[in-house]
């Protein structure tokens, strides 16, 4: 970067917020060995300064990426223009209000999700989205890519809980889309469009997020089964129920072979397919919903919920740790073909020579499909990129999405022409050239 | 229209399907006079006849107006341009599949809003958003619309429900965003972008939508006050007593005049404000929180579910029937500034020489400020529409938005400008602009 360009950055954030610090060049998808490069990173203070930065960009035709807690998958992130200016949200760490009593919260967009759930927590309530990470994610993050989770199969994914956001749009308009209050039709749904266009609109300063009363109690209800079927079975049986559990969560053989032995009060051998189910709300309602799924799950376990979702966070890594590395996808399917695009996983996998497995939030049908590798392998790698391209063709094929949560970001750019017709992918680009004419935010990510 | 145009449209639909009748040139807002004129009115038969006429339209540079149940206040439905051609979805009525076990259907976008309620209470579930005029409205324009109702307090507006839809786009493509999967965040929000936009973007013509199991008990549980502060301040109560109730409906005094009467069992002489709260969940946890509303809600009345909503549903008319006429508008507000938005209504009502009242969704701060008026009083009427300028500059007063649940329609056009700042109001422009380059998708309406 020259030497004039960043005595102009710094003249708009303070010379001590132009950075160059490699951890601002990548995100969580580096495993996958993606690394970027940028100009310069700027740290601005207030909403008001990206507005001043994403002004000086647009002027100048300088290219930006918005960067949050760098948790992402799929490398959205990560700048891969060596003239690009990173713009990272952490110094926008304000909770600007907070009332409990009317279950709401103004925060900026650098506020960790942590702190998010934290202070809900604090005062009787929650903020459902539980995308993992949590303490180093942030919630403009969250919304940038409409993070999910498991509860959001009860409660809905982000967008569920913002009910306006304050943008940064070209050509540096600092605006606001919804706020406070809990229901608003008079403009198009831009809090909407801004949820899930990671980085790629423009770039989200902070939100008004919803909040709701925190049940009182939260019951694990752990099904183990000798299989996909049984487990599968087990699922729709509990959906037919009648009951509404707060989460039905899932692990196929493989992931369990990883992580069955940190499971909380241990597993049954026989156990090949575990469905993590929870009952929530009043704490007899709770009871009585237990009762219901464990009439469901069979010889249902009941771990302490604490240790039980600690246990469950836990499994990506404990994934990872059978050879190392992996290389896993969040496909969604229909809840009827759940069966299917586990089954499919694991046989991809087996063509390439590869060991696959997969879990995830089965009651939105969203797996995590992975394929193990060993670091450094690059033949092993080769064919686990020829196993995602499948991967993504089976879940096409099935009526799902290649994501369910992660986003196109980098790694799954183009992917979008696979799954929509071309009138909707040109509709998704006639919208990405109407608010980013200039294709200056995060471009690369999230294309067609 | 000329012979030819119409022998084209015949030839696309049948010549049975091109009409003239009048009551496709109206909707509800007829009670303000609104009556329009087109060309013709043609019923499709199917999506695919949709979208040739969508680009039977684009080439010729024809003006469309879609239309649903024609149940909407803002004259969103109504043509105003004798060259247009109104597409009416009345025949794509068909429920394309439906499996209760997964908790979903496809349904086209003619079909009624209550065979969709009809068909999941049926089976055991609950399609929760409640717009009212059921049996008239369409699930195609409850998605047009965003429509929402006492029981999206809870439960979400229309967009919640909603996990694909398939539209016509400009100039004539037949496409589908989202499906019958849960997640998806693949491409950008174009399900929730076409939510509540109006048919100025593009023609709704079916939509997967998500059901739930049905609550086993709905339990009503109304608090009588002597006024709104002290109305407002149960509400307060309410949210923060850490129960959710399923429903926090309102009517100010002005409003249970005109409907106290026929309140299911009566209502108490003093009371000047209600509060409508619902409990529901299954049948246990239902009596749990019924038992806690009624703490916070005092001397609390216990009607039967059902005869208390079919009352509610007959608040509007009633509130009509005071004097056979009514200007009635859906600001929204934060919910702190409800009873500023509730004792404003009737304060503008009394400057302008009015009788004023409100009633509506007052956990999601959704007012229905209504000014009352005698037919073929043109003095009234004036003054009435003076009188909702001022209700629309106190609902941005108070940080809240000129419509919560009705949309900008025609008779709304131009007040987003009022809410949103210039930039905002851009990219509401440059969408618009981005999906109808032509300008032919219900033009004037939910215009800035």
């Amino acid at each position: 970067m020259s030497v004039a360009v960043e005595k102009d950055l710094a003249q708009l954030v303070g010379a001590e917020h132009v950075r160059h610090d490699a951890h601002f060049l990548a995100d969580a998808s580096q495993a996958m060995g993606l690394r970027g490069e940028a100009a310069a990173v700027v740290l601005p203070g207030s909403a008001e300064e990206v507005a001043t930065v994403v002004a000086w960009c647009c002027e100048r035709g300088v290219v930006m990426v918005p960067r949050g807690g760098g948790t992402g998958y799929a490398g959205g992130a990560v700048p891969l223009d060596p003239d690009a200016v990173v713009i990272a949200l952490d110094r926008l760490d304000r909770v600007r209000s907070f009332d409990p009593g009317l279950w709401r919260m103004e925060a900026e967009a650098g506020v960790s999700t942590q702190t998010v759930q934290r202070l809900a927590r604090e005062n009787g309530l929650v903020f459902p989205p539980d995308p993992g990470a949590a303490e180093q994610s942030q919630i403009g993050g969250n919304i940038a890519t409409n993070a999910g989770g498991p509860h959001c199969f009860k409660y809905g994914v982000t967008r569920a809980w913002v009910t306006g956001v304050e943008a940064v749009l070209a050509p540096g308009a600092l605006v606001r889309f919804g706020g406070p209050v809990r229901k608003d039709v008079a403009g198009y749904d831009l809090t909407g469009l801004l949820c899930g266009s990671e980085g790629t609109l423009g770039i989200v300063t902070g939100a008004w997020l919803r909040l709701m009363p925190a049940p009182a109690l939260q019951l694990p209800v752990v099904g183990a089964f000798a299989g996909v079927e049984e487990g599968c079975a087990a699922i729709e049986r509990v959906l037919a129920s009648g009951v509404v559990p707060a989460t039905i969560e899932y692990l196929d053989a493989g992931a369990l072979a990883a992580s069955a032995a940190s499971f909380p009060g241990g597993l049954p051998d026989r156990a090949a397919f575990l469905v993590v189910c929870e009952a929530d709300t009043s704490e007899e309602d709770a009871g009585e919903l237990a009762e219901a799924l464990t009439g469901e799950l069979g010889d249902a376990l009941r771990p302490e919920a604490r240790e039980m979702w600690r246990w469950r966070d836990g499994v990506s890594l404990a994934v990872t740790a059978r050879r190392g590395g992996k290389l896993s996808e969040d496909i969604g399917v229909p809840l009827d073909r759940l069966a299917d695009g586990i089954s499919g996983t694991v046989e991809i996998a087996e063509r390439h020579g590869l060991e696959g497995c997969s879990w995830g939030h089965a009651g939105d049908g969203n797996l995590h499909s992975t394929f193990l590798l060993e670091p450094g392998d690059a033949a092993q790698l080769e064919r686990a990129h020829a196993a995602v391209e499948e991967l993504f063709a089976l879940a096409t094929r099935l009526g799902g999405t290649v994501s369910g949560e992660h986003g196109l970001g980098w790694l799954k750019r183009g992917q979008l022409s696979r799954q929509w017709a071309p009138g909707a992918v040109a509709a998704h680009e006639a919208i990405k050239a109407a608010l980013d004419p200039q294709g200056l935010f995060n471009p690369g990510k999230k294309t067609v």
